[in-house]
């Protein structure tokens, strides 16, 4: 081990509708419904190192992959975008099997809120699996961070959008009594479907029925050519 | 300690022109002619692992504020664009004295070499301390991480910029030299000093002689309220 090796202790942990992988967007900022809470750990539970940042529409969350800490990295991986098949240099993506397992992500800034000794950020657009270590959090800076006309190779484009989903009337049933805890969850569903998420070597013409979990749900769909079809929105199977 | 917390390790070192934070631009992409050198470490010195890289024109720089490290981090700060005086708090800041110690830039990316079991990424648009730890690499995707609109507290507007710069007799001379070994450097040293460097709470009137290091050479300057006046720049006096 290295002398320059330090340490890492998270700020907070981030809770959030996504239970596993399958379905996450795949960057920040593709569904501005998918909300997240942060609390802060202690001892960064100080309201006084949060003065200012309600100025700041965006912020970076900096954050841990942890379901990979204890993973390989490895040189090459597979983005989806590429369809599967051709490898890239784990430093060219932001693959999550990478060493030190830092990520990063832009979000919208909703709320700050204290509740007793307990801090509370609420943030949109989020990508990132439920309890996820949060270890830094700055503000965003259009002036420095924004590069509209930076060339990024294969992922010039946002994922190819499908925008239009149907539910079957199962589903419509099942949304009505959902909705009183979860307003939003339609318009994330539809958000999450649209960029795509099967797995990059999928036919084509592709009538399986995949399943993602959503908050304790079990979101079930179809792609049939021309929009996502929802066939029913269970209470999730215990995994 | 926390079964939460986790370690990191440098994949590598950036040597940059600034020796002492002192004339350090405060955010990346202010000084276009900073260039800096990574050197990447072992085992992440795998040519593989930085396949297609080359194809995004920005990256992302997460590192290492190493100089801080073993400080304590303070929740309220003073940041130099308010003037020295209003306190915020350090998650609304990019302050270095922050919990973990990371810091995040973007960067544009001029090359990249195998010399022999070496691999060095040349990036422009630097704001890093010489010999920075840098913890990961990322492409920057501008989809995803550019938001012109987001609003941005105090920090809406780069700082701001005085467009000129005049060099003594003996400067230019100087510079005669100087300039065999770094072809950029007047370009640099005027980039510096328009994003007026000096303390934040000097006066207006203000005809100090400041000091700033760049390589080996300390630069001397003056500002005369319309130009930054550049004295001399001579060989470093050791620190």
């Amino acid at each position: 081990m290295s002398t320059d090796n330090f340490e890492i202790t998270p700020i907070g942990f981030i809770s959030t509708p996504f239970k596993q992988k399958f379905g996450i967007p795949r960057q920040s900022g593709i569904a501005g419904s998918a909300i997240g809470k942060i609390q802060i750990a202690k001892p960064f539970n100080d309201i006084n190192a949060f003065r200012g940042l309600e100025k700041f529409s965006h912020i970076w969350l900096t954050f841990c992959f942890h379901l990979h800490r204890d993973k390989a990295w490895s040189p090459l991986i597979r983005p989806p975008r590429l369809g599967g098949n051709e490898k890239i240099g784990v430093f060219a993506s932001r693959s999550t099997f990478r060493p030190n397992n830092l990520g990063q992500s832009v979000v919208s800034l909703k709320k700050i809120e204290r509740v007793k000794n307990d801090i509370w950020l609420t943030v949109g657009g989020i990508d990132l699996l439920d309890q996820t270590p949060i270890v830094d959090i700055k503000p965003y800076i259009p002036y420095a961070d924004s590069i509209p006309y930076a060339e990024a190779g294969y992922a010039s484009k946002p994922p190819k959008v499908c925008d239009k989903t149907e539910f079957s009337e199962l589903a419509q049933k099942q949304l009505i009594s959902i909705s009183k805890k979860y307003p939003d969850i339609a318009t994330l569903i539809h958000q999450l479907l649209s960029q795509d998420p099967r797995p990059a070597y999928k036919d084509k013409e592709d009538d399986r029925e995949y399943t993602m979990s959503l908050y304790d749900f079990d979101v079930r769909w179809q792609w049939n050519l021309k929009f996502n079809f929802v066939v029913s929105i269970t209470d999730a199977v215990k995994r």
